[in-house]
């Protein structure tokens, strides 16, 4: 009998539920009666307390397009995992779990923070394996991870709704879209939505250059204009602030609104300011993740049948990678400001604010 | 020869495109080369300025399923109409324009305030067509407005998009939906949504029955709140308020936000706001729209073929009525408290936050 | 304690969960534990053969966008019920079950035939009421079905990609749209998708018309032409012809086909069909039908409460009107071809093919 | 002074304005005025009889998001090429229309038949750039084609819409996606909408083993099967036959058609059949589509610009790569039946009915 178990932790995203079912489905087909697989609820929660429900063939029926996760989430502060609270530790706890249930392996679904976690894990000397779970698509060791697609396709509609509203009323719009550290999803729906200008983390912006940008639009006789900012997009000046600075500064006011204003200052612009928020995280997976899920899910079951462990299920070239845990913990795959995808898009006029 | 003016005019809609295109299809199909159409640019702006384009049967095609306004349009701000600003009579010079082109009637596709506009330019003596564009569908005289039910399905969009991960996370989440004074939209957009607390303008909120309506989805076991708001919504103790003391605390803090930290004032639970803004504006009008659009269009044309002025083009019961501007001009068409379809939600279990 | 009975029959449509969530949640809103819900399965079978499951209130939770039925359905040919096969009284089984489950009330989703089932039930002594459940809105006593909107909503989205395909090749396109008696649905969806000609059972078609509409749209520019046209439109030839010789010509060639190769050879252009089928009854409801699912399914609650049996929960101008069943059973609502929308559809230059 | 002929050809798909756009931008943004790009109308029609229309840069604005081709397009049956027809030498007419207009190059927007003439034209001399247009992806050199995921999400969501019904009803339902010879379309919208099995032309189905399928699924209890066929999926024995002796059966009747009958006959189930057919073709493109659409647009442009010629412009492992025409003329990309992609998606259970 094998005993798997399987979590999903940090910040929802789309795809997660046609993920488990690549690997349940992969499973129990492989080993019909001779599996039983563990859910802990709401992430790593679950495992430390113990709080978990046994999952049967029919729980993966059905949850292919289903948005959300069967098992619920729970935000992951990595630095929780070191510490002992109040005399809990919260390691250990997890570790007892894992033997109480005398598992072969945990299967964890999550992003940046939570494959440290499962890194972390992997060194206590649990059976680990790792699915590349972000809308940011800014993990370490994969072309590709699940949910990304789908956020792309809610920030664009919400740039193709904004789209026509500016048109007709001749304005400037800021959406701002998620990704705090990476900018792969505002610079991928920003070039899908049509924005004009593209700001995103890596490439901090020179306020100057941006206004001139919109003003060469009014110049064009173009009426409007459209940015695209990622969430954790900055100026040079911010991005030569130290980290708790900036944090504070952001605190009182989110960089989009701040922006808006300097833009009106300099250009006597109106500005406009959407934000579509946590929706980007939701609703159904797209048909290009639930096949990308649907692959990692069943390499994944392969790597259990095969006890390939410690890895990150990852994706390469089409092909499916077994990157070690070690080497994806405290990495971020960000935007590279020398790619072809951002030469490209500066080709068609594109602006990223930075000169 | 017959001559007809156009204008969009206030915020933009979705379906716009589409009800000129039925008034322009109807008129070329029946005076075929004996009728001129001209589109002032940018509202009742372009009528003021004489900026326009003459628009063809051509112009018309195409443009069914297109969001924004082929003509531009621009927030029509009801004091200035009255006023004559630095010794321009704005409303004079209207009407010169109207003469200029010798128009038989102008075609106003605008909410409340360009139809108030219109009514002006009624008394003043032009052959005025109304069209009823809003997507608060809060026009006095007519069942629907276009643009509605396509801001409901983005609204409702959002609010699905939330749900996933609402559920997921176990939060509570607002969700702030257009409308300053009709809650008509976010009536819909919740029940639609399956939101389980619905606020609107219409049914002032106590807060304390707001958070009792959280806490009573714990204790059924339900780990998540969704609740939709109209940015208008406000408690028993705000609409006490003179207009004046409102307006200058809503100017510190959106209303959602407030409200937001006094859940988790009075529940201990987090809450997270989402505000879809100008998306809900914005995009492609769906085919309910479109459908409505392109009959409230062929009906104008037949008052403009009838001469039948002075009206806006109603439908009521599913007939076209043509309703006097006069009765149309500074009434809004609210949300009834005591109506069935509220009734009929709070039968179904959500609560107003009233009780 | 209340029991009642529940069963969704014929073909299946999009709201069917939303509508039965609309009376679980009225009804254990308001009895709390004083309430039974019976649900019977695939529809009269699960009656006559007493298939059934308890429904609680949890059920009811998380299927408001869900589509098809969560109690399963089958297509209910009229016929069957007043005749005993095989020595099986089906009406007696139906009965006996209803008893057997001390029953206060059956509420029926269904459309035409199945209501029809419903009022004979109703003749033989039971409480029944009836949810208008149809994707053709043909339905007589009420304003609309639910199902209806997000079916036009399917079939415009059809008509939409057939538009960028046909205007890019140049073709004549023949969209199939459901209906066999009423045409609605092609109206609406024809309409929305901005078709150039409209064929509905309720208005025979006149080869030659349809012929020269095609050319005139060459002879204006225009290098494609999109027909919608109504699983039951036919000529006026066919029109003419009785029933049992239709059905015999149809079982050989679906409608759309022969008259593409009569538009080919009258007019000689290739003429391509699309048949988007039974998709036009799946997927998720729109928010149109959730919002009139809920209402219905909270009056048809209300009805319980109050004990109004033996009729239909019809909506007519916005307010709920008890529609007695034997006034529903055996009569359709078509399109009147002297109707406001058949004569605005005709203005703006769509053709009926029939003049 | 350059000057770059333009074409579209073959079938239509969903991302040819944006490619076009894509080009255009990047052209005008890098020679200014320094730049003519001439469009020719429908495909190399308009190249052979010198049918065209000058595109300027405001052309290419607001078509990002565009189904069909502004440019239009036609079939281009590959023979044709090689053959003088009624004395009127196609290539050389194409040849002098290049000349004519003293292009530097032709772009030519296609699929395997119109890069195969593409490279045709290079033999003759001329500069030529080829962009993989096909809903198929099977275009040789590429990983990938736009249009392809657009299809892809259009043949899901007509699964999704069957799912339901299917589950309703309790049927076996065939979905007919597109692909004569390439079953990659089928495959990922087999995998992305659930379907139980599927079934490519690159692997032949044994007829037996498709109703095993069937058949197990009723054993598992679940009441549905929904079966994603590509239209040139064909039988072990129809695989053996000569393609004259296939094409003279299929002409009378399609492949669904047949299979469904014969699932019937073997299992007594009934089964019922959906073609999305040419809307797989239409609509706007995905975000995904545009991005990549933009992205060779681009690098196309910067082919021109380095005057690199006779190429087709391939993306591999998210890098640009120039592929010679000649490399690329009368390949196809097929599924490869020993495929990671193959392997997983047996894993999970899916049948490709060969055993």
């Amino acid at each position: 009998m094998k005993r798997i178990g399987m979590l999903t932790s940090g910040g929802d995203c789309q795809s997660l539920n046609a993920t488990m079912r690549g690997i349940g489905k992969a499973l129990f087909n492989y080993y019909g009666n001779e599996i039983q697989i563990i859910g802990f609820i709401d992430g790593y929660k679950g495992l430390m307390h113990n709080e978990y429900k046994e999952l049967t063939s029919r729980d993966f029926s059905g949850i292919l397009d289903e948005g959300g996760t069967i098992l619920g989430t729970s935000r992951q502060p990595f630095k929780m995992m070191r510490v002992i609270e109040d005399g809990f530790d919260k390691v250990a706890a997890m570790k007892r779990t894992y033997k109480h249930h005398n598992l072969d392996c945990l299967c964890v679904l999550g992003g940046n923070g939570s494959q440290k976690t499962a890194n972390l894990l992997r060194e206590e000397g649990l059976n680990v394996i790792g699915l590349p779970k972000t809308i940011d698509n800014d993990l370490f060791g994969t072309d590709m991870t699940f949910g990304f697609q789908t956020a792309v396709n809610i920030a664009t509609e919400a740039i193709d709704c904004i789209h026509t509203t500016a048109a007709s009323h001749g304005r400037v719009f800021i959406i701002e879209v998620m990704g705090h550290a990476a900018g792969n999803l505002t610079l991928h729906a920003g070039i899908a939505g049509g924005a004009d200008i593209i700001l995103i983390p890596e490439i901090p912006y020179d306020i100057k250059a941006v206004a001139k940008a919109v003003e060469r639009r009014a110049a064009e006789g173009k009426n409007f204009t459209i940015i695209a900012m990622a969430e954790g997009a900055m100026s040079k000046e911010d991005a030569s602030l130290k980290k708790k600075e900036l944090e504070k500064k952001r605190s009182s006011m989110p960089a989009s609104y701040e922006l808006g204003d300097e833009i009106t200052k300099l250009t006597g612009q109106e500005v406009r300011i959407t934000v579509p928020g946590h929706t980007q995280r939701g609703g159904r997976p797209c048909p290009y993740d639930r096949v990308l899920s649907t692959r990692l899910g069943a390499a994944a079951a392969q790597f259990v049948i095969r006890e390939k462990y410690g890895v990150l299920v990852g994706i390469h070239n089409d092909k499916i990678v077994p990157v070690p845990l070690q080497d994806v913990a405290g990495k971020l795959k960000l935007v590279d400001p020398e790619s072809e995808i951002v030469a490209q898009t500066r080709m068609i006029g594109i602006s990223f604010g930075d000169k």
